[in-house]
């Protein structure tokens, strides 16, 4: 059975975000499974996403380090609870804290790839690295702190 | 007469970019100016630049943050070699690394002002320090590492 993504599980009224959620349908919608130890997002950019002609605007680079991020530190969270994304209450991650660095230019034509790997989960805060590739070449590195958001926030 | 924004000395070519390009109809278009030893860009957020509702995406904030301060390095980097912006060679900056520090959630029905600081002008690197305020209270913190783009990229 195909697994579901991150995303897919978050209740409908977080389901909003531009980055990642499904139900924002002026958005980028992101979505982020699993792979081993690590988690993966492929995003296809569109063509008006440049930053200067045949490449991608460090903005939408940053946006899908950021929401990858934050999706993978709730799987993260959920998997070190024991618990399965589908469970209540639902726990859902802001940014406390994003970090790129671009390290060469991004082509717009292809499929990006975004990987991410969980460096510390303490409390309500995890930490994110990723890196973002491009035909196999890494040309971003990222990392995020996540905080979990207050319940109060979605009520 | 009123300051013309940064952005619109950016020439054809490089005026495409979807945070801050005149030219990309589905974009941003961000518009910065100097303000004193400041400069400042005001953004509207759209309905669907939401996280989660009420409060801004992250990401739009990060966006808003690198292109205001690739536009205020560019302005710099003239004031620095004592040109003015429409001179030519153009100059025009891209971000080598972009830091975001999320204060506190920033609403999403307010005019946002981000407010940026020249930190250091280096040969073809300028740091650039910023905030961003929704109706006077600060939300988040920006710091930027621009490089003077080559000129083969545009050509």
């Amino acid at each position: 059975m195909p697994q579901k993504a991150f995303q897919d599980y978050y209740p409908d009224n977080m389901a909003y975000c531009y980055g990642c959620g499904r139900l924002n349908e002026f958005g980028l919608q992101i979505k982020s499974f699993w792979e081993g130890d690590e988690t993966v997002c492929l995003f296809q950019p569109r063509s008006y996403h440049i930053a200067i002609p045949g490449y991608v605007y460090g903005g939408l680079i940053a946006s899908l380090i950021d929401c990858h991020s934050t999706g993978s530190a709730a799987a993260a969270a959920y998997l070190e609870a024991g618990r399965t994304m589908d469970s209540e209450p639902a726990m859902r991650f802001l940014t406390a804290s994003l970090h790129v660095d671009y390290l060469k230019p991004t082509p717009l034509d292809v499929l990006l790839e975004v990987r991410a790997r969980i460096k510390e989960v303490k409390g309500r805060k995890v930490i994110v690295l990723s890196s973002l590739s491009a035909n196999g070449i890494l040309t971003a590195r990222g990392e995020v702190v996540a905080v979990q958001a207050p319940e109060h926030l979605f009520q």
